[in-house]
């Protein structure tokens, strides 16, 4: 099981680069979220497990939200408990508050991910809450977590870090400032999305570089969206500063609300194909992450599916990292 | 009019990036050749001037192969005295032996580019000659350049050089092996192409970094294809070297005739989004791009347009770098 590193642990490779990353798959919910079409129970444990059999070790099942803001997700409890059932996956959730974190702890969640959003107007409107409220959520939540003796682990995931469609720039210093407040409020661990796919590169390199002084090892996971063709260009350069832990979504679903038909999170199979070609060890069968990709997308038929991967197929002289 | 420099007249920017890079458009030479739909040349020229409008100061307009292999680029000659009416705009063509590079002296070509494949076979299938049989091509073009007084420039571009669909592996040795032999053989430049779409930005890195330890100014331009999602971060790879100079396909068409549907070049209007995002001035209006790529798309109903920016448009914060 994948504890709370961040860079985690991390044998330089080649260049400096982590020799070994986790892509944790987000598609069951940031992706499922996003869309109109609701996967049936059964469907998403076939996702599950079929992942697991590509070598997904990390996988967000869903959201403890009301079930009337997104009835996708409404069966969360039962795919976590499935996840569970697993062994050695590490099962995390997204939780809007004390009450979403208390479902998760019950349900035994290896993490729970608390979202706040660095825009203040963004997270008005999203959460209808200050991002420093959500930072006073974190701290209630790390009471109750350690009331009831859980180790389901706490991740602050500050989105809209790179800007936001509602405020447009978001200060560095204030993104900062909120991870320092996450981990002082008692977050096992923070990390930094790009929600709305406003960042690239060179603004990658400088947050990221900045974040890792303030969480060093806490720092754990980016999470870019591919609205402008950056996800990938956005890892790499996440991935140079030694971070080894990506989301990503199967087929890139999810989408943006901003943008109707753009790309939602990277591609779980494009994002891999990278990282094994770079010579970063994944752990995952990209034949097979293809294979998984063509039924869930027949799941999905519909709906926007993102990608490379699945219409090129592997370059003939692909090895796996491992494999070297 | 930009000259022969490679790393082009680069004052460093925000962590040793170029301060300026230049995006030459291929769209009207690879993009079309690759597809089927032939246009007019009125349609090709409408699509220089908008493209000169926007701010493209260097354009490959064609290729000079015998009509009956590409009747797309039959008319070659006539665009490329139609660029050559626009003041300050380089204008390049691809030849693929004497007898083209005759014609680009003749129509008074800024620059004309002959194709080597790094990988033997993949020479053999498309050139039907050796890459060092293309190497003593260029020692005879560069002889007819150079006794014609012309001021056409020659660069020699090394495709397939991260890899290749015949052959799989090429050596790096191989690549740097042939990027001298063009230099030695007359070439002005030298430019490296991932035809196939096989490269990664650590293999990006590994094998630009050399090539600039061998050609130094003279290494002119990064040619990305997006077959498998990576063209971007393969740009910003090679951009973190000190590349100024990228090929890029307005609407990434192109394609691979290896990978049915699959993305062709790097999509100028994404590039130009990474590029100016990061700080990077490109001296393009985007916007005005992304019009100019709905009008083209028009054009090309029917065939397969990529890229990400035609539907997420830019962030509201977006500031071009030249207004930094």
């Amino acid at each position: 099981m994948n504890s709370s590193q961040a860079v985690s642990s991390r044998s330089p490779g080649s260049r400096g680069l982590p020799a070994k990353a986790i892509i944790r798959e987000v598609g069951l919910r940031d992706g499922l979220q996003s869309i109109a079409t609701v996967l049936p129970t059964a469907q998403k444990q076939e996702w599950i497990l079929d992942a697991y059999a590509c070598g997904q070790r990390e996988i967000e099942v869903g959201s403890f939200v009301p079930p009337k803001l997104l009835p996708q997700l409404a069966d969360t409890a039962e795919v976590l408990a499935y996840a569970r059932t697993l062994p050695g996956l590490f099962a995390s959730v997204l939780v809007p508050n004390l009450k979403g974190a208390e479902r998760a702890i019950e349900g035994g969640a290896d993490l729970m991910i608390l979202p706040l959003s660095a825009s203040h107007a963004h997270s008005l409107a999203n959460l209808r809450k200050t991002p420093d409220e959500v930072v006073a959520e974190l701290g209630r939540i790390r009471a109750a977590r350690d009331a009831a003796g859980s180790k389901t682990l706490i991740e602050g995931g500050v989105g809209t870090a790179w800007g936001c469609t509602l405020q447009g720039n978001v200060p560095v210093s204030e993104v900062l400032r909120l991870l320092q407040a996450l981990l002082d409020a008692g977050a096992d661990r923070v990390s930094l999305a790009d929600t709305v796919g406003y960042a690239n590169p060179y603004a990658v390199s400088t947050l990221v570089e900045q974040a890792l002084k303030i969480a060093g090892d806490r720092f754990c996971c980016g999470h870019f969206h591919d609205t402008r063709g950056l996800a990938l260009a956005n890892a790499a350069a996440a991935l140079q500063l030694g971070v080894s832990r990506f989301d990503a979504s199967l087929a890139g679903i999810g989408g943006c609300p901003h943008a109707p038909g753009a790309s939602g999170n990277a591609s779980t199979e494009d994002l891999a194909f990278m990282l094994e070609a770079m010579g970063v060890d994944t752990g995952l069968d990209i034949n097979a992450l293809l294979a998984l990709r063509a039924k869930v997308a027949g799941w999905l038929a519909g709906e926007a599916t993102h990608g490379a991967m699945w219409r090129a197929g592997l370059p003939n002289n692909f090895k796996p990292a491992a494999a070297r």
